[in-house]
């Protein structure tokens, strides 16, 4: 996953498209699949194409890095999962959304949609002490769920990216400690991909071991989920528990305020919904057998990619933010002949920034009108469009545009790298 | 994926195990589930734990390296793939392999097992003419198969990582100058992850389109498969072909050499066979549509990481090549408590290591005997071996050991990362 790596839009095989996806009616994926980031195999299936995968390794890395932060190791957990650890927990004959299979030795399995029967028991063969506890692992995985509607582009898919992480606890207190600790990392990955200003932890339904759980909730129509937010003191409550808790849970107010909105994150205090299905013990400091509390917490890379799309856009394309955008600049040579003036210094220009460490992408291309060119750079949403032309080069000059504003100006060719590395974009 | 990340082992919540895994017939599988690289979820399936994740990762990006360096862009296609593409080109019905499946809204689908069907129409969509070839895609994905057998560990896996690189051509002249660049590009990655002393290209079965396929195998006892080598030309081939091929392609000598092996890798002419499944046509200079003639491309890397357990091992476990090892250098503090002087110098020592940007994994365990930290060194395999005592204090020294060599030596501290960067593994 190295991001360095230049490109040149001659050799970059996709192509922007005119035409509005067909079958495809979520404003993300519309806009994605036009400037060729991701492909739509089938309805919540889709591939990412290089544009695609890089802003999706961005994202991934951006959580790694967050998760090792708190102290979360990474692993990685199989997609079959054995039916019998599912019958473990009881959660085969009520969890709707498994994908079920068969093998030619007519082993049941499911396709992983979460991992707590996995993780769990693969814990226990490695835990004997409390002196083992806490820890807390994770990994960035393929998922699968039977999803029956999936029209929501990236947002909700029958196959999608996650990072799961799990953590263990020899007591409440612990979890309760680390559940604060992993609720402002997930703060952190937000304002890192630039959702953070309209992304309210939100009180959702516990389940049956906790009176709520916590939902990351990012404010935009495209949002599947209703919230009410509380925006005294930035919280906010899912409608599924709208009626037992109809106040704020800080300081009470019942005026909220509605909206649609995404759930990019969740945690959850498992406490002993697992461990107790799995037997999972750990010997105390006086030898006893206590059962071990653990917590998960949820977040989607290629969710995120698509609520960041839904968020940071205009009537002329995707306005990415600059730790997510697949390169930082988008240069164009504007020219129509290998030998051209403009294409001479552009090539030298693209190995300039390339050398000073800096993501390019090169439209390098001789065929293409300039007007096409601008349109397809707006469509991509690289944070800064650099134009080398003739007229640019009269005036020893390259023309920088932030993708977000209007204006262009004219910098000295000899001043633009020492400019795009003083900028903070 | 970050390699730098140092471990303390205090913090990594594996074990390592003296027992054999149950149900587990194959040596790599053996070994890297008691040195707590992998655990067994089910036949042919299995979790990467963090030390077997880092090796995984390490493999992947060298083959990412050398795809890149033949021009491979890289994409991520999905595992769930629907019926239709597989109907195209008649393999829903001929494919054992695969595993089938169904969504709530009934539509059927594979897990993917490899990707002509997804990639040939994703190809065929942004591809109109001429100029637009040669190019060449790859991923390095999750795959699924219906194995009937899957007794070898990770060297046949019903879930299992996989490279798969696909060319596509405007004539066979192209595809054929391609092929040999690919070829190349093979025996590259199998330098780099130290399987190319008993790697040998064979010839296998082409298929319907081509005379011959290519296999690459690796000499090792656990192979499945039989190939029949030609020690002067380097060259081998598979037995499913020796009857129509009993000599060698290039000699013509007779006297072949049997050796079970593990086919790490595999490439193919495809030419047309998908291309017209799909009607994959471009325009060519004149105007007129041609079909484009296609290659894949495929190698493992959770195969190639069982394979180098095969061939790299002693009676005490692993021994990694170093581009492979998940930690450089394995670094043991003998002593019990938190303030002996042994473990005072380890941390530092381990601080200094970390910050020369050297690879380590930390033994700071204080209640594990040396003779153990000793033997699970030995069994996990990090190419190089440092202990701090009190012994070797008395020195103001380090004791090194190379894992492949019986001799240690003492470094003196102030000299080690000296050394360590001097040293050519």
């Amino acid at each position: 996953m190295r991001f360095a790596m230049p490109m040149r839009q001659s050799q970059l095989f996709t192509k922007v498209s005119r035409e509005l996806p067909k079958d495809e009616t979520s404003l993300n994926a519309q806009i994605l699949i036009r400037a060729g980031f991701i492909d739509k195999l089938a309805a919540g299936i889709y591939t990412y194409l290089p544009l695609g995968l890089r802003v999706l390794n961005k994202i991934s890395n951006i959580i790694r890095e967050e998760m090792e932060a708190i102290g979360g190791v990474e692993l990685l957990m199989p997609g079959l999962t054995p039916k019998d650890v599912w019958e473990t927990t009881g959660r085969w004959a009520t969890f709707d959304a498994l994908f079920r299979l068969q093998s030619a030795d007519e082993r049941e399995y499911a396709l992983g949609a979460t991992h707590e029967e996995v993780v769990t028991p693969l814990a226990k063969k490695h835990t004997f002490s409390y002196k083992e506890l806490p820890f807390a692992v994770y990994q960035i995985q393929t998922k699968f769920r039977n999803e029956l509607r999936a029209k929501a582009g990236l947002i909700r898919g029958r196959e999608f990216l996650m990072k799961d992480l799990y953590s263990f606890h020899a007591d409440e207190d612990d979890l309760n400690r680390y559940y604060k600790i992993a609720q402002k990392a997930y703060f952190r990955v937000f304002e890192r991909v630039g959702l953070l200003d309209r992304t309210y932890l939100t009180f959702a339904s516990g389940g049956a071991f906790s009176k709520y759980s916590h939902e990351f909730q990012t404010v935009t129509e495209a949002g599947e989920d209703l919230i009410y937010i509380c925006d005294d003191c930035q919280l906010a409550i899912n409608s599924e528990i709208i009626a037992d808790q109809p106040s704020c849970p800080s300081c009470e107010k019942t005026e909220l305020r509605q909206a649609k909105a995404v759930e990019v994150g969740n945690i959850f205090k498992l406490r002993s919904r697992f461990s107790d299905a799995f037997d999972f013990r750990y010997a105390d400091e006086q030898g006893e057998k206590k059962i071990v509390e653990m917590g998960c917490y949820g977040m989607g890379p290629s969710r995120i990619m698509g609520t960041a799309v839904e968020v940071h856009h205009d009537e002329r394309g995707i306005v990415w933010p600059a730790s997510i955008a697949p390169f930082r600049v988008h240069l164009l040579a504007l020219a129509q002949k290998e030998n051209d003036k403009a294409v001479l210094a552009a090539n030298q220009l693209y190995v300039e920034l390339v050398n000073a460490g800096i993501e390019t992408l090169y439209d390098d291309r001789l065929e293409t009108r300039a007007g096409e060119k601008f349109a397809e750079a707006d469509l991509i949403g690289c944070p800064i469009r650099l134009v080398v032309s003739d007229k640019t080069l009269k005036e020893k000059s390259v023309e920088m545009k932030k993708r977000g504003e209007a204006a262009a100006e004219l910098v000295r060719m000899d001043k633009i790298i020492g400019t795009l590395k003083s900028l903070n974009q």
